[in-house]
């Protein structure tokens, strides 16, 4: 059966790199916050994966949208959002940050860039923080401006994209630490540029905060590339797998909260910080998650894309379910994230997936990465 | 060029009918509230939107997320949320009511159902509403809970949709008024079913709020339609259009006010009743609109697909753009919705619609329905 399209409408709205994707033969698109976000070039999802492992891709993460929390009371509220301790964020730092309402229950789990004391701007995954951070502001009274400001990521990623983005913006991005950003020329404006991005391969982010430029800073990456064997990508579904790395909406939501996803290190719990969703997280931590976001490894010929949760079994029993799920031509093995229960959650514990191909799949648990 | 596919992931979440949908060959979605929203099943658009008018179609709305809000306070909370009195709201209507910031901005455009006098569904498009009620909620200390509820409504459209909910339902259905809704008995449940829907063929939406019977809701429509002409279905552009029906995220997004998009009589400006935006719609009020959304009729032969504004001038000057557009075979024009200013908002004004296919296609203004 071939894939089902995507409608075509305003809604989902283009970036400013859509026409030179378009140009570059894009196959296929998810929808990330009301944004079109490229997903295949003609290439295999293989062929992709090997291809960022040595070389470099630009990716069109423009659906990676700003909300920009702004005033003399943002750092105040932004604190208030994440049970992450801001407290000693310094400017010119990328904080990866679980947002949580007043169950607990995960927001979105945004990275944060500390523009100044008083200007943030929540790089955020699928869904409307713009919404909720509004919402609080409006009915607590916090004196924010809170917007989405013309901002559109574009991730250069791979080995080479440190020397492609030194090729643009010059040597001094080299010095760039992880999760570090800096302004830097581009034509007439300052371009936020941070080592940062959505695979563990290495790379930047651009943040283009005018999409009248789009097609030009496309174009000079491009061009700067034509050396380094560059290619159009964007995020590979095998690598973040393997990696580890986690997606809204697949591994969480808002029915799960930032201990079961392990982000036991951004959660404080020794009450030296306020933020929603406090009592109900210290409540949490106090009897410990009772499932994990876990890695698997599993059998049985490549797997069917995983649209929907797939059951998992230890010993007959429901232990938990598959969330993203993808054939590893490096492994030779189904690479797999899923939910399970603690008593399986260990190295090395055996169960069996039930992919909705009817398959039953004996597999392995491995904590990420895979 | 082939149409882009779109990504499988958990993220697009499926339906308690996409089984089904997917059994009768679906070749499309778009996305909705992070929801699949089948888009097509073999026939072309004009071909779905005879049938539409001639007999009846079960359409895949689950994407309609219900926003639930209740509480002691869930009366005081939503009319807060809408410049629409709702003092006299009568428990059993539906209420088409914009949603709005505090700079009068559009956040969504629902159609509220009042279940009880503590109980509401608010029936969202395309933003995530229930983050926004959640923190209003929590920021002001209102008492009342904002939840997603299992609820995945089905439509049934067209002309001889009544016949076919009144064989599954009963004759009851015949008496609901238009907006109007009662509990039917469906298996061992009481399904809210509304004389409701996204499109001028009439029809009704049933409120599934158990995901299991999906499939069993499904196949009894299904069965009882064998001898009305039944298909499967999707809210129909070239219909939509004609009958002048809004799309969240098409014709108007957040930086649009209800005056623009012709909402003025659910707009309370007499200060008889308080809510979020309220001064900043009595000003904009003040002044009037000067922009709004107008039908369109323009030529040049079937236009592409509209994925981004259309500039549309008139005697040489910007005055506007297209947001929604498609060829009517019954008219054997191009149909539009797009945003024109004042000077040309009159029906029969003259324009020149700029595709964006880089054909200049002369067009007229009018009211719609077109």
């Amino acid at each position: 059966m071939s894939s089902p399209s995507l409608a075509v409408s305003r809604r989902n709205r283009r970036t400013p790199y859509t026409e030179r994707i378009e140009a570059l033969g894009v196959q296929g698109y998810s929808i990330v916050n009301h944004t079109l976000l490229p997903k295949a070039f003609g290439r295999t999802v293989e062929e992709e994966y090997w291809h960022l492992r040595s070389s470099v891709q630009l990716w069109d993460v423009s659906c990676q949208r700003q909300v920009e929390v702004r005033g003399p009371d943002a750092a105040r509220l932004v604190q208030m959002m994440t049970p992450r301790d801001l407290g000693s964020a310094v400017v010119g730092r990328c904080f990866y940050a679980p947002l949580i309402d007043d169950t607990a229950g995960l927001i979105n789990d945004p990275v944060i860039l500390k523009r100044a004391d008083d200007w943030y701007w929540l790089s955020i995954a699928d869904s409307d923080v713009l919404l909720w951070t509004k919402g609080l502001a409006l009915g607590l009274g916090i004196d924010v401006a809170v917007t989405e400001p013309d901002v559109s990521p574009l991730a250069v990623q791979g080995p080479r994209a440190e020397d492609l983005v030194a090729a643009v913006f010059g040597d001094a991005v080299r010095n760039l630490a992880y999760f570090q950003f800096d302004c830097f020329d581009f034509l007439d404006r300052q371009l936020v540029v941070a080592r940062s991005g959505y695979s563990k391969q290495g790379g930047f982010e651009i943040y283009l905060d005018d999409s009248r430029l789009g097609t030009e800073l496309w174009d000079t990456l491009w061009t700067a590339g034509q050396g380094l064997d560059v290619a159009p990508g964007c995020p590979n579904l095998i690598e973040r797998i393997e990696g580890g790395l986690l997606s809204y909406g697949n591994e969480m939501t808002r029915n799960n909260n930032p201990l079961e996803i392990n982000l036991d290190r951004f959660c404080t719990l020794d009450g030296r910080i306020d933020y929603i969703g406090r009592s109900a997280l210290e409540k949490i931590s106090r009897n410990g998650p009772t499932q994990r976001i876990r890695g698997l490894l599993f059998d049985g010929g490549p797997c069917p894309p995983c649209g929907s949760p797939w059951p998992v079994y230890a010993s007959g029993n429901p232990v938990g379910y598959v969330t993203s799920a993808i054939w590893s031509p490096r492994l030779e093995r189904n690479v797999a994230l899923g939910m399970v229960q603690k008593s399986v959650w260990a190295t090395g514990q055996s169960v069996i997936v039930h992919s909705d191909d009817g398959v039953e799949r004996t597999g392995l648990i491995q904590v990420p990465p895979i």
